[in-house]
């Protein structure tokens, strides 16, 4: 079963879609493991590959489904080491990335998976959580540590945070002094969008930085996030970076959202960024 | 068991309220076979006849509740064709139409009916879906081909549709060149209602045209829509219309929002919609 | 995606497993169009190959899954074609059927395609409801009516029903001059079996047959029906059957039960029913 | 919207049928209000109205379809008194009752108007719980203490309590004194019929005694309760009462459920009484 | 268990958290009861006690955590008198109050208790609903009608109702022409606040105030309200206010939302209220 | 909040109550975590401190609720050792534990809390599973090696195991072979309590042991299982034992099953097992 059913081989393809079904370290409400299914399940009914806003069609984008990489459920700092090798095999092969998970700390492998290959880049960031806690419940690998984590991997200022409106008083000193910039609202995406137009760039979207109203199923919800106009419309005008290397979606817990409207974002999301790839 | 339990005639009343239980050709999540006697419940409790922002009672309106039309659930063309012979016993009564669906399919034999009695008339849809296939999985009839045959019918100049924002490629080239209007915001819709405001008029509201965060509960939820402040308003715009001779709300499908909210949500549209008549 | 990740191929396989994602005729509850892709996607966690009261294994058996068969949502007789002509393939190579539904109506075109092989065999058949009317609804080949016309394919005295508790007057007038047995309680399944030892057989089971407490998502529950020991003791018992030419399992509704306990008994039920073959 | 579509005017009658949308003193879980329209709503479709154990049908009974009591929702004891009025009427006209609550204190006022009719009589009480508390929170009208006050009305000797598995332990000292009889299981129930055919008999039914796994939508479910078989058997005994004068059912909350499962019960619950009066 | 798990003493704290656990004269849909302690249970997991946007924590809050208040389940004027009883302990400590209902209802007895301790001050209510009734279902004392006992008491012109978009056309006109402000936007908030900066203030939130988008968990859920964005501001704002008595926050009914973004709404609420204060 | 609002000093405890608010290791749904609170929470409102079955009242019992132990979410290894240090605080005042999982890896440190102790004892096991597995998805403390685990504490041939129907073939062979029992039934129960009518005895149960239609609101559902009558009367028998050292509950998933029967049987199941102490 395939994401809208497209089959293109590893070998002719441009972009290699991943799930990560990890939880592992869900402190709230998890789930995030069955998202990638149900993306892919979903997809295949009642959802079009033809993107109107960026009058593009799925149909022609090469990709190839790697299907779910099979992940130990033990500590997260093995769980990370499974999954930075395993991206690390279609990295190599020079393949644009896009990944589905699971949890947010998912990220922190498919990051240093990229670090080997590309040295620097640089990261936009979309979340309702800072994520900049150096340990949380005896983890510095759970998923409230990722971003600094990831912060180490690349350096604080070359990532950008928006839509946060969640954490510790600490974290956000953290953040003001050491990010390249943390905002709450969208509003200056697109001039960070010029000013790397040409720079390598990964994108990770915990779906949680939409306000709850759109997206409930997640592990986390935070009211008095951005709509869902605005968020496509941030997608959209990401179209103007040149040199996107991958990106990742994480937190949709589909389940916990009987009326699957999360889910239904999440296939919409994840279209729409890979057309503009 | 009547909508907002209002009992007129048939005799003495203005505007007819018909339900079309029937959802046989959904192809994602079906249910909206249950939406108008589940609007007709819940009306009874917890929601008013008075709306202030029209300032106007449905204890003013001559509503004549006529129930639920009795379909088969066999092939969609003949459902068709008793949902026509049922409406035109309205519509020879010179009687406004108010109908509850059912899925969008049942809008056609409903345009049929009116345009043996009235000849030319337009449209206004709104919709997230372009609903203009010619064929969907095997089938002229199904939802997802609604207004390529109800074009047939009144011509697709005659036909405006808002808040689209699904389809195929083809779809959209379609109605880009033939119909009257296709556009994702509701920006020209006052333009379009000042240019017909003393043409005959019918209008085919689909509820997924809602972001499905207002709109849960409906077969097709599709991202990026309207917020119910906009839908709203719009509604309120079309009170400057002068010759409304029916309108359609369908595609609520109750039973998949286990809150409601989608449900209160087509009580007050039918309310609102029933009091600019 | 597989059932239990099971990988035959086609030619090797002893077994063919098919879903019919088909419910276009459900005149209560729909949704059991999504019950093959539940039961194959969540068959993958949290469920095991390995029968303890059987002592058999899925990984000892050789099937082949050939996905979902792709169907027209118009006419149910249309329908019934499509079905007919895409089991008929497997069946003349000889292979066994598991089927998954989808809604009852699945089963004519199943039956069809075995009687064109067969010729003559019986059936055993699971259900809260008689499905003996010859039309429902507008239409002869409604779910409510399926053993009807089944039981024109077969011969009525060919067919033995088992957990029935709901239907006209009518309809178990007819059965209990015509059927081979009609019974509300498992009692008699024993002494069936035993007489049918080598006969020919076909069974066919609508997972209502289970008290609504066991099986809550499906589409017409109907309350005072087999707990899950008598009914998993059933399927047991059916491996004295030399001769099952092969099997479908219908009416799962899984969105209908967001507990998923419906879909884990569907799970097993299929697992238990393949062990036997 | 009458159950099962039942049409018989109140004149040519032999049952009455009322809802009594009352759920004002639920402690636990409310939404019994809820459960008289939706038992009529959903016996619309889906369900049968002949009874196969029964070998009776519906449409033989001449009932009137009274529909809902309107009730105030200030202080229980205003209720009760809002309710036997309405009561009465229909007792007068010597009808036979059929009474949908609403949550259990409901049955309070029904008595008091039976008992102006009838002088003495017996009850048959069906219920995971005593309710035979003399106060809850405050109030002696609580659902709690209804069969404390209905045993004030005929005498606790007439009162013959089944299912009963919850309670203070002052509630079962003082029902093994006083009451008819008070048991968790049905074992005793063929015996008090027979001792009792000729007598005025009472039924009211909890649909709590239900075991949870049954009828999950109610307000205070009590596990280990008695299996839907056992159910519907005790049901079909009480055919054997000459004299039952009327009944009630209550405690279905039905918007707990999301499966329906629980409204399904009490729809064939109400169809099986309906068809023994 | 505490809110936040704040643990200060009575004699120590500035402010006093009470839960009122009362939702006995809802008409719609109950539940408003179980929210104070879904409140606190849910706080302790996945939610922070810094607030970026006001860049203060409740670390530094000397708050109470009262528990819930022990009402009876008889009529609401009874009821009302326990809570004014209650709320006068705490308000004779000079504390101020910070309220969880429960149903509207609860209001009205908070408001009398202040009333004996302060004499006059003004009133800012956020509803979708006027709730001005003088009397529903028989009951002057109902969620429906206080505003209007509560106008009795301070005096409709020191009452400022925002985000009304519901109720009878005899409530909007004695509104229009006795309260404060009644408003739909929030547009006049900074004005009213700016008017009122050193007055006396209490402040009662009836969340279904919010756009039943982001909050379905409610009673009655009434569409085309306030985002959660206009929402967060507008209490932002009040911070401005510096005179606030206390304030409640009513009609969070959190199991009808199983996607418990409700609860996540209110449990923000009462930490921007708290840290307001 | 404590458990039915029970307040003893520890010092004065016989009893010891702790949740372990663990789910890390959980394969298939989680969400056990939050059922140590959810059953404090909901046993305040809507159920009974007597058992009537057992005559006993859990007024009577000298029970100290120590709360909830803080539990690191990082490798379960970690974990384990977390709860045998919390556990060892109070088996070394000689308290009786009654411990609420979780999952039921958290039962390993527990066992040997008490194992430093007593040094020698037996174990009682309800399980679905045989959770004998000796890894699992990398992770030898998975839940489901739990049991293999404890095995090597206390010996395999002190361990028996009721309710079993779910494993790999090789566990079933292992434990026909060194388990002191497996049964799917619970017909040796009584045999193996009279046995050990005088040994120190733990209990484990995870309640999956109930069937599915009992316990929805569990990670991992297996049909076929005990009913909650034959469960219950298990509990009862457990009487019959004078030296249990302690018991865990574990595997309620709450937020799974939004009708909260499964709540109401783990809040009944505690009750009784805390009577039988």
């Amino acid at each position: 079963m395939n994401y809208m059913d497209l089959k293109c081989s590893l070998e002719d393809s441009k972009v290699v879609l991943l799930g990560i079904p990890y939880d592992g370290t869900t402190s709230y409400r998890a789930g995030a493991k069955f998202a990638p299914m149900e993306i892919r399940l979903n997809s295949l009914i009642g959802y079009e590959k033809y993107s109107p806003s960026l009058n593009k069609d799925l149909e022609d984008l090469k990709l190839y489904d790697a299907g779910d990489i099979e992940v130990s459920y033990t500590s997260p700092d093995v769980v990370k080491e499974e999954i930075k090798k395993e991206i690390k095999k279609y990295v190599e092969l020079n393949k644009k990335l896009a990944v589905l998970g699971g949890e947010h700390s998912i990220s922190l492998g498919v990051v240093q998976a990229l670090k080997e290959k590309y040295g620097e880049f640089k990261i936009i960031h979309f979340d309702a959580h800072t994520d900049l806690r150096d340990e949380y419940l005896g983890d510095k690998y759970s998923h409230a540590c990722v971003m600094r984590r990831i912060s180490e991997e690349v350096g604080a200022h070359n990532i950008y945070q928006f839509g946060i409106r969640s954490g510790l008083k600490g974290e956000f000193d953290y953040a003001k002094k050491n990010m390249g910039i943390i905002s709450k609202s969208f509003e200056k995406l697109t001039q960070i969008i010029e000013a790397n137009k040409n720079e390598k760039i990964y994108i990770t979207i915990d779906l949680d930085v939409l306000d709850p109203a759109y997206m409930p199923g997640t592990g986390t919800p935070e009211p008095d996030g951005v709509t869902s106009r605005e968020f496509f419309k941030a997608i959209n005008d990401l179209q103007n970076l040149n040199n996107i290397i991958g990106f990742d979606i994480v937190e949709l817990a589909p389940k916990i959202d009987n009326t699957q409207i999360s889910t239904a974002t999440a296939i919409k999301t994840l279209r729409e960024m890979l057309l503009i790839l």
